[in-house]
């Protein structure tokens, strides 16, 4: 067996954690740093930190440079923020000290469309350091937009594209429902929608993965979020639900090119959703449809980026999305 | 707009034509040249033979070294034979004249279990001309096998593999009807079976393919064939069936790795069966699984060849199977 594929970990909130958890589980991988700025997690044991029941003698730090004093990584598993420009400067410090990147920066998995500057800065400065980066998950960077773009191999000609989601959040952590807005009043979430606190990220980036993956000239994007209201009393992780208030949030995603909608993307989360799953359509003249069932965002998106990880360290220098790279599948057990 | 890719046609038979007839719709692909051995077509214009309505200035040539001086192609796409001993001098003779190649041979889609002295042979004559050769399609090469991996990317462990194409021979036309064995006796479709001359070829290599992909050690493929008898008379293609005969076949291939099915493929082809589809289940503590619709496997496999040119035109030397290059996309329309 090849020697196990060093891993740093950075950002160990939820997501973080679930992936540094699966990550624990695999024989190719080995963790040997870790980075959180979290006061609370900065000096505990990373084995500790995700309760694997022993420690794994990887402390984590509040910086990067000090985390890579303690453990030299092959590579950086990065989860700590959706928003491009925020973490860009993260990015760049991998770059900097040579290492290739998995991230689940929602804005990264495909920002060529709605933050170029940003991209191309990525991308000059992973090649000027020889390092690969990639940035993916399941929404956005598989089940609304790579997988469409997969599908699409067997049409002749595909006229539109449409992928709905729907997510059971009754069957989904607390933080997630909290995140939707699950529990707010009408008025509540109207006013968190306005501040701009509302709403599931990524789906633009999905909507330009479709189109550039597809070959079509995307002209503008537009989106829509409204609440779906309880008409009746429901349970929830936070708390009995009253008829009126918030159940979900139902999000579209639309792309235009040549004038007119080509890409419609809608991602339904809602408290006791019927017929959850992932819906892709593809329009033409031998339409073709799929309908995948099973992807739990948290345990899939955990999946997907420990199953990137040997994909990266086996690409060419640069920014990557999805549809530049081989297939990324699970390769173990 | 950049310059068309030049393309030559290997091989004008029910499959070929398909792959021609949709490739001339294409404004980045102009067919330079053709290939077929078949007296009745060689001399003919290709868009007197696809039925293009007007002729293409291309005439077909019973050899290949007779069609390059014709027309100089940047890519073959070929469509002759699913045997890869049989066409392997084909693919030879291709790679010597400096040509990448798109095939439907079935054989070659994931040739390096069942055939490797000849994938080697042919890896190392394309690495030494410098060109790419990829063999596609729908079964296999896409629905039973690159898609089963391409889904795995979510899950945190697959235990087992289980894909079921069901697919409604009424539907289709008749030299598939043909080759499936509808109208068949019981006792014709057996002996036709014994002889090796029923069942459709490349179930093992999807087997092969998904194993490949999900890092199982496979240690054997084998396969059953069954006829599906009518049970009441139906029509066909071929005229009326009779209860009793033949309305298609079942054919199963299984793979052990680590001493149990790990793999599982069935391919259902008869008259009016019910629930046409591609069915993947992906088996583990999260399973996942899709259910994918209307692809039709002519057409669908004339459109993943031509969407496969691109792909093998920016890939590296050697022979490639679908796992090793970024997703084929539909790049049109």
């Amino acid at each position: 067996m090849p020697e196990p594929i060093r891993v740093l970990h950075y950002g160990l909130g939820p997501i973080g954690v679930r992936i540094a958890s699966l990550a624990v589980t695999r024989p190719n991988i080995v963790a040997v740093a870790a980075v959180d700025i979290d006061p609370a997690k900065v000096g505990r044991d990373l084995g500790d930190l995700i309760e694997h029941g022993s420690p794994l003698g990887v402390a984590v730090h509040s910086r990067l440079e000090d985390a890579l004093k303690a453990g030299q990584p092959d590579v950086v598993v990065h989860a700590t923020g959706s928003h491009l420009p925020a973490v860009l400067p993260q990015f760049l410090e991998c770059a900097a000290a040579g290492l290739p990147v998995v991230s689940t920066c929602e804005e990264l998995s495909y920002p060529w469309f709605h933050h170029p500057d940003e991209a191309r800065r990525l991308d000059d400065a992973a090649r000027e350091h020889g390092v690969a980066v990639l940035s993916t998950g399941i929404n956005p960077g598989f089940i609304m937009d790579t997988l469409a773009v997969v599908l699409s191999a067997v049409c002749p000609v595909v006229q539109a594209a449409r992928v709905r989601r729907v997510v059971d959040l009754s069957v989904r952590r607390m933080q997630l429902q909290q995140k939707v807005g699950v529990n707010l009043t009408v008025a509540e979430f109207a006013a968190r929608k306005a501040q701009g606190t509302l709403g599931h990220v990524g789906l633009p980036e999905s909507v330009a993965m479709i189109a550039a993956g597809l070959g079509w000239p995307l002209e503008r994007v537009e989106q829509t979020l409204e609440p779906v209201i309880a008409a009746e009393p429901l349970d929830s992780a936070l708390g009995p639900i009253a008829a009126g208030r918030v159940q979900g949030q139902h999000q579209i995603a639309r792309g235009w090119a040549g004038g007119e909608v080509r890409i419609t993307l809608e991602l339904k989360m809602a408290l006791q959703a019927p017929d959850a799953g992932d819906f892709i359509e593809l329009d033409g003249p031998e339409p073709v449809s799929s309908a995948v069932r099973g992807v739990q965002g948290d345990t899939a998106t955990a999946a997907i980026i420990v199953n990137a990880v040997p994909t990266v360290l086996s690409a060419a220098p640069g920014l990557h999305t999805m549809l530049d790279l081989p297939p990324v599948r699970s390769l173990l057990a």
